[in-house]
């Protein structure tokens, strides 16, 4: 009889968990109300599934649902069958690619001899598998394959080792990378973040209590109101009489996400200081600057575009109309066996106004570009409805590595515009010019330094180490 | 024995079909994709199910689904048992209170001794219970209780007792109000357009045959070519070699729907002649003309009333700005049971941008007001936001008598513009002021002349004689 | 313009309602608990759909399910949306080949000038295609292809033309074949019977009020008490005072389907004044007379062959056991895609008790073989069991033809006992003998002349004219 | 900042696994298709949920699925989506009032630094509460309040600690209480059954490999062969070669549960090779002799006495005859809100024959009796019926105490026998006489010692110490 063969565990292949939202609440009014409300605000964050942890006066109790928010819960909802309790977590996903089922949705909870645990974690722990492969080795068993429960195993081991401070103090210095951490022990309430503050976390109030949010929006919408950032490398305790910082792990510099400005966030959020849609609006007035064009209307790629192009308008002295309708019943797209369906998929959500169209030139606006396909076949639509003219200007930089840290942006071929000219990028999409904001235009718009932001995927040079990409990132770019 | 008793049909107190999109299609290729490709396009025209019927050789096949056309029709395109076939037509349909159930969904099928018909309808045939009184009265059974039942089986008894053209001459005499119909029997597909022409229905072509939809946007999404509008009155036959007018009942006026390029339609559909994008541009230039205010910002209630706040920004020199976000993630809101999320249902849709509201006055900009409720949500909204003041601009008239043509405003107690002033209407929303378009100004906007135009909303002044309700309105007008 | 293509109804090919239940309830308490248990009860009749159609007090409600009463009902009871009232009726559809949707589920309703019609029917109309022919020659459309809707519809276009008696009596003077129905005229309860008396149908009361059902075996369950067969030919009204006789349709032979007491009815109803359990003890019985044989132990084929084994042991002496145990979960088999799943399909069904049969001469008793596969494969396991002989005696005569009144045997090629001896018949599936019971036998267990029962599927003689078929019956036999 | 609470966990008040099937297969044909056949045969042992755990080449993959073994695989087998390879275990779960969803099912699996580890589990370990206790205190995470995860984890550790041999047989030494185990490590098989050997075991082979189940019955459904017992404190090694013994936990005495003779297992299987029919039957005979009544029929409680009546009426030479009709659609029964449905749910499920049962002295034979309120509705049936008398036969020992080890009877007050003399039993039920078999009847039939039965149920003496329980049972027992 031969000892059972080694390390078959299937973690190999998996990504680990990307950019999600995470909320807290502790107060006097139910917590449900408040998690759901506030993860339906967040949405844009995280689609695939949903789930709240809630402590119902002795344990906490789960419930994860797939989908979107509002229809994952409504039929617990419907039927009073949520959790009960004035605390909780709760947390949605983002949808990608491997682990889709409900077992790796959030938050994770886990019955440990410090009491019960339980996460939701916005981040990606770039070390996660070493860390795993430690505490596998020190005897303890994993579920599932996700850094969520690297994260939660990691902190229960430290905290019974060194108490609960030192626990929590190790446990951010072992892990590696962005995460945004809201977590009960039992029916204690805590947030986290890490000490680059790769990820935005806000802590507010209601008139029923204290709320921990990925994004300040939510307190709006739930008609409280943004207290301030969770600072990088703070931990919170939340309780019935508001918040106090635990614990706080210093670090020189910052790395703050410059996509969830560019892209990620709701532009009525405030992000470490920031409001998101006046960034936006000046990354326009950058970029009319930086990258005149003669033209006759400014469109933007709806949705995400508008408020750019609105500021390039501003910028250039250009009119701005909405001459692209987007379906709002296209969310979701699905390719159907058949060609025709394939070349629909961008029409389907968006077709032209001719009259905006027809006879003019056009300089269309968009936030960001990666891969260009569905650049190339707006600008087809565009030309189809008369354009004589079709001018691509991008209100953000060139993105040309890959992102470890929670955006789901991993492989370097699909990127444009690694090593192509903005000429060659024009021939390969079909427009008459196309034109990046620099660098420099993004952080003056966002109103940080460099060294405060993370911009690998615009430089390939990462805040934290990534053990064997980093070179052949670097590499690449020679 | 007593005879039974009669008249228990339960008719009374259902609503018929409402606004719908209805779709047909001819072809060289597989119908069902473009079909499928037109219902998500006019998605906007009906949200409850969908259905299509397509010719698959020997016979017409039903395919009906459950809410929106691609969560419903997914499974089946999946598993690849959508009916096969190159002629068919298909249904989207409005979600109204009663009758929510599939067997009310479209098209509508039955086998006659004329061959099997099916029809797909969009409008509101306002002597319906009438004409099925008497279809009952000659011995015909009915299934359902709407008034698409009424249409096929009125065609087939007139067909079989007057010869085609003449039995269809005669349905449309007998028939009362608004008709979008596509219509097969057997293999021939047939589009028909009520004389009055209150909803809209264009012809077209793609590269692969002949289609006719209830707006010119889907030919657009299907890369194809609108060729004309069905015209009032007019029957076309479509087939393998494209289509002809085998009918055409004249009328003096017409009733164009208004509604359509005030609201209901894609800004990028052309209706009769008249692009609704650049109606809405005009209703705001024309609204800055009739209303000017003085203030700093010109903002929309989006999605619906951007189009017209550019309009009135431009007419006014006032600038544009996005000042509410519109969370792309709650189409759907269900009330939960607590006031808490009662409250947050506008919030959850709407959420303001601070540094564009804050200390400004702000004009704010909507296609149509009908209950004022959502409006004083949002004035409340901008004010706790730092709006100084809000003024709300309307770029239609006065709402103030139910529609029977299709759209879904059927009380008179829910108008919140009937026998109230301005002012009044100000303070019930909590406005600085209120100011609503001209009919002059609707008119001139569309482009077309008050006789060629159901205004009956506006007015309570009906294009067909509606019984007993006519009387009603104009006392409560008085 | 051509005039449309005739005649594309796909109504060939389909097959006709088949065995159901049928049950009616008019009483003081709510209708839909006593539909629901007789539904339970006679769920062996029918397990495809099922469903109710009550009176609500305004007009009739339809609820119909997919699949068994138990699992279909369920979410309907306990979300309390059954519907309400005191007057109903109830089917049980068996599963059939074509028309697996609930839309050919019963009851089957229409709104008609002479009210709203429901009719729950058990049987064939075998000149259904004829009379819906001439139906629609009169304008009469069609949703469906099932024979209920030609008997809802011939009734109401009688009742219509000849007043509500004349009517009934000429519907019943129109249809040939089987039919057992039970019928709602807006708030009016009926039970019809064909002339024939093909299927069961009885009346009772509970202590509420007053029961139609298929079975006897429904009253027992309710608590009830069986009144009294309804006659062939006969038609009941039922209202708050008990039953009466309206109609009678007279018919000097009748034509009771033996296939009831031989299989398809529970051995603890009363069939025309038979019990079915009995007559199956009597059947065993007269079997061993016919057919002795040696041997050691009498085993049934569970469940159905148990009572005629008992029988069997009892006229012979020598001992009966279970040797063979039927696992109870395996009502449902489905075919899994690989040939080990294929031959486990019996297996999983039953298992040999080893004891019983090892070493032993077996009598395998079953109620009927058709066309011998499963047999078989019995044999097969006793003889792997240790079996040293096995006889196989059945219960019944040798079924040589289809049945065109509603029990499922449509095809002459899946008859063993077609054209073979008992000895081939023996060789094709591995016993050591084979011998049925004559029908001399059967008329004597079942203790009716020949003349008074339908013995079409042991003839080729039908006691009703079947088109076209009777003349190739004959030449296949001859 | 105190330091968390803690024992917040959820684990009291939970019921740990019990009654359930194990199977598992390593052979040279895929294993899903074998572990479906094996569960199927023993869903009788488990009907809440379903799961299998097999090595698809690189890891292990697992497929859970909700309710009966056929419908929860059903949706999979068609869509081909069930786990590859050719080395699996399997297990069927008990339905029990907690744990109810899917979280609970087997088979559990974890990663760990001894590789993959899954397990399934027949059996209740007694000390659970403690071992995780102990287990969390160094450091293990607990997700379910499942006795599973306990064994699973308390292996992993004890391998890791102690090398493979001495870890499982300190994990054996260490676990108090029933268990039969498969279990995989990696791509490794094997079979655990506890010293005292309370639940069956098997192994046996198919053309295909080698296969352990819970019961004998599984190999004939496979069309295999049982090849010996799992011995009482035995672990198998499995692979391709076949099986080997790699460890033997010695002891003295053993505790098979009688119950699985009684009640609980197939009579077709053959328990530590006694034959579970056989023993049935002479159940029957023995109760024949020692409890003889006057009377002219035995019927039995279908289906589960039928056996021993059959041994009752060779026994005693009375006719055996089937006088109660056991409707086979109502496995599953469900509480209507309404009285008329309550008094239902025996009689849906059993009606009596009249011609049996009228004017006779009736036998009721049943295999055992736990609460009685069962009996005293089919006693009521059988008199509504016209019995003349009914005297109860129980063919088992009265139960007075609950069980710890697997069957799901764990309250004392539920117990009819408790403490009440065969008169006072017969009163409560309205039998005319009521007699149970003896234990030594009992022994005598299965033919195996009192010292190597589990009698716990039938004496309140445990053959293992149950931590405060045994004091209490001994006092209720004075």
């Amino acid at each position: 009889m031969a000892s059972p063969p080694q390390n078959l565990d299937p973690i190999d292949g998996q990504k680990p968990s990307e950019s999600c939202a995470v909320v807290g609440f502790h107060g006097r009014s139910q917590a449900f109300p408040v998690l759901y409300s506030a993860l339906r605000t967040l949405q844009h964050r995280g689609q695939e599934n949903s789930g709240v942890a809630i402590f119902d006066g002795e344990k906490i109790e789960l419930l994860k649902v797939d989908g979107h928010v509002y229809e994952g819960f409504r039929p617990h909802i419907e039927k009073n069958t949520t959790p009960k309790g004035t605390i909780g977590i709760g947390h949605n996903r983002y949808s990608t690619a491997g682990l889709k089922n409900i077992t790796g949705a959030g938050p994770f909870l886990v019955n440990t001899s410090s009491g019960q645990i339980a996460v939701a974690h916005n981040g990606e722990i770039t070390n996660y598998k070493e860390i795993r492969e430690n505490l596998k080795g020190m005897g303890m068993p994993f579920f599932t394959t996700t850094d969520t429960e690297v994260v939660v195993n990691l902190i229960s081991k430290e905290i019974k080792e060194r108490g609960f401070i030192n626990g929590l103090r190790n446990s951010m210095n072992v892990m590696r990378g962005s995460y945004s951490i809201t977590m009960m022990i039992d029916n204690k309430l805590y947030a986290i973040r890490d000490p680059l503050g790769f990820k935005p976390l806000v802590v507010g109030k209601t008139g029923d209590g204290t709320v921990v949010a990925s994004e300040s929006s939510a307190m709006d919408v739930l008609g409280g109101e943004t207290i301030r950032d969770v600072e990088p490398g703070e931990v919170l305790e939340i309780d019935e009489n508001g918040f106090r910082t635990i614990l706080k792990v210093p670090s020189e510099k910052k790395a703050h996400c410059m996509f969830e400005w560019v892209y990620f966030a709701r532009p009525d959020s405030v992000i470490d200081n920031i409001e998101v849609y006046k960034t936006r609006y000046s990354l326009g007035m950058e970029l009319a600057k930086e990258a005149p064009c003669v033209g006759d209307v400014v469109i933007p790629v709806p949705d995400s575009g508008r408020t750019q192009a609105s500021g390039y308008s501003e910028g250039s002295g250009i009119p701005y109309e909405e001459g692209l309708f987007k379906n709002r019943y296209s969310e979701r797209t699905f390719i159907m066996p058949s060609q025709a369906e394939r070349d629909d998929a961008v029409r389907i959500k968006l077709n032209p106004i001719r009259s905006v169209i027809n006879g003019k030139r056009i300089i269309l606006v968009d936030d960001t570009i990666i891969r260009g396909t569905t650049t190339k076949r707006i600008i087809g639509i565009l030309r189809k409805a008369g354009a004589t003219e079709v001018h691509v200007r991008v209100a953000s930089p060139r993105i040309i590595a890959p992102c470890y840290f929670g955006i789901d942006m991993k492989t370097r071929d699909q990127f444009i515009a690694l090593r192509r000219t903005d000429q060659e990028i024009a021939s390969e999409i079909g427009a008459d010019s196309v034109a990046y904001l620099s660098i420099e235009g993004l952080t003056k718009s966002i109103g940080k330094s460099e060294k405060d932001l993370c911009l690998g995927c615009l430089t390939g040079k990462y805040p934290v180490k990534i053990t064997d990409e980093i070179e052949y990132v670097q590499k690449t770019l020679e």
